[in-house]
């Protein structure tokens, strides 16, 4: 590819309507870049093919880069000249049991990165309707009652503290992690960090993903402590670290499956010291959640914030719904009208990148498979 | 008072129980200062009299420094050592008037600053509630449903945007504008800034009064933008500058009444552009609120949260209780249990700076009187 820019063919097939403003940004900032556009039904996973149909047979010869949610080629021979996919999804486990994924050697990138600011807000926002006690004051508008006084002890809406000095722990620092510790700091919180692997110089602790302009923390500059580990020993000195509030922003895996139940609320309602928040934007699995529920009802835990449960949908007979101290949403904490906008972002960061011949963002390292 | 420091007797007369820990820790960090404490009662302002006479003679006597809320001693004799007075509230109007005061060339500071954190916080959240149409996600909490589909069009929580990107104007930077500034600026959004005078230079940017750690903007870094003046010619100057979220925070003078009305929410709702976003935390009558009203009816802003009102208490047959796009509270988004913790931290920041000869922050310049 030595030689002067890449001469780029960039098929897009998605489920959305084309955003004309976006694309013609786009076109304006990549003038040697050729761009196709083409909307295709929202297929199941598994029906990829019907999507598949509807892209002429030129569109896929021609593309250099094919940008997608989840149409592939059928076969290889259809794409002689592809050599990238951008994924417009955050992670990339459909795509990588697809035969022509596995018989090719595209370069995959995804959109990871791109919930970010939208999940922090949503945790921010669930955080702080807990803690200045949100619900009273709406109900009271909905009374049309001006009632300075708070009504009893346990939900006087009188007795707010802000959250400044108060420690978030955010266990997975990251792109939704380490958003929230940006905006938490800015509070005025003290940040601490938890990862799998340790982050023990400045590039380790640095984002090596796409992230949203102005937002995040590229150098991993927030944190006053970095923690890592997978082992129970490890996460127990973690949540030992006098945290008033646990962010849980891991991914779900074997490890991390029940990572928190019983002994680790236990320990992070430790005597004497004031119950936690959690919130929860992962997955439900993660908590073990009949522990949770003990845990919030009898005050080892100041309350939680929940876009994901276990299972879901919730139960309409689960206690948790009912808790004051829990709001509960129905995993749509990332869902929004930012989405699309942003996924164009990484695939414009990374066309910049390959014809600069610089490294891509977010690519997918088929030996581990993320 | 030069020659070494200052042996200094404080006296505080507030109307709260003691707290034991901080004055232990005021001691510690002042162990050449003395501390008494005396518990009054929450007197009606014009009864403070009867608060005085709970302080014994000695302990006015003794003193060089009073900290209180509004107990002031009945004559000048009886406090001859007396030189600062530092105020536990944010203004000092109900001070100025008393003849002690007046007499007397005692230096006056207040604790101006302290409320900016939580403020800001309930600004934040109240915001996000409306762009996240958290009172959906709350009305389906109560009825345990997990809804992912979200209801009609106007109310859909699936049309979340989040506010990278967006602008903030803050009408009046002080403590709390800058607090808010800091947030908005962490969550991604453009900040710029109206002062009623210019700040031209670093020195008018930064803010001279007392500052919770950690948080505001000391040095004026945030907003990408100053606009000042108090015609109405400089304000819709500023209300031009594609605001998609006006935070409304200057202090209520004749110049600020009816500071916004139809005119200046018809230019803030500009043709062709997003309709912008309302939050009063200042004062009620600094917006002219049936030309509010209006303008949220007829969409030409997207929303309000207000917490003040005018009048207060808002009569409970005014249509701003039931606007679906309107936040209202009772004028208590500072009310919390920081206040006294915080307002100590001013007096220890000021006893700080009296000893070592520097000038004290928060005074109050008797000629202008605040």
């Amino acid at each position: 590819m030595g030689g002067g820019p890449i001469k780029d063919h960039v098929l897009c097939v998605l489920p959305f309507p084309e955003d004309k403003e976006l694309l013609a940004k786009l076109r304006k900032r990549f003038p040697r870049t050729e761009f196709s556009y083409h909307q295709v039904t929202f297929a199941a996973y598994g029906e990829h093919d019907k999507s598949v149909m509807q892209v002429p047979a030129s569109a896929w010869k021609e593309a250099t880069v094919l940008t997608t949610l989840f149409s592939l080629p059928k076969t290889i021979s259809d794409v002689p000249n592809l050599d990238w996919i951008q994924l417009f999804s955050a992670g990339s486990n459909h795509i990588q049991n697809n035969p022509v994924y596995k018989e090719s050697d595209f370069t995959l990138t995804t959109a990871s990165g791109i919930h970010g600011p939208q999940i922090a807000e949503w945790v921010v926002m669930t955080a702080l309707v807990q803690s200045h006690k949100y619900n009273q004051l709406y109900e009271l508008q909905k009374k049309h009652a001006w009632d300075k006084k708070g009504s009893g002890a346990e939900n006087d809406y009188r007795s707010v503290r802000d959250m400044v000095g108060r420690r978030l722990g955010v266990l997975g620092y990251g792109s939704i992690g380490r958003q929230v510790g940006r905006v938490a700091k800015a509070i005025g919180m003290d940040v601490i960090a938890y990862t799998a692997t340790p982050k023990d110089t400045p590039e380790k602790k640095r984002d090596p993903g796409f992230i949203v302009p102005g937002t995040g923390d590229v150098e991993g500059e927030f944190p006053s402590e970095w923690y890592s580990g997978l082992d129970k020993e490890s996460l127990h000195n973690f949540l030992k670290q006098d945290i008033d509030w646990l962010l849980v922003s891991v991914p779900l895996t074997e490890q991390t499956t029940h990572f928190l139940s019983t002994e680790e609320f236990a320990i992070l309602g430790q005597q004497g010291k004031r119950p936690s928040f959690v919130t929860n934007i992962a997955r439900g699995p993660i908590i073990d959640q009949p522990a949770l529920i003990a845990a919030l009802k009898d005050g080892t835990l100041a309350g939680a914030a929940l876009d994901v449960t276990d299972p879901e949908p919730l139960p309409s007979d689960n206690e948790l719904w009912e808790l004051p101290n829990v709001t509960i949403t129905p995993h749509i904490s990332g869902v929004g009208s930012s989405y699309n906008e942003r996924a164009f972002e990484v695939l414009a960061e990374n066309l910049e990148r390959r014809q600069k011949g610089e490294k891509l963002i977010n690519v997918v390292r088929r030996d581990r498979g993320y």
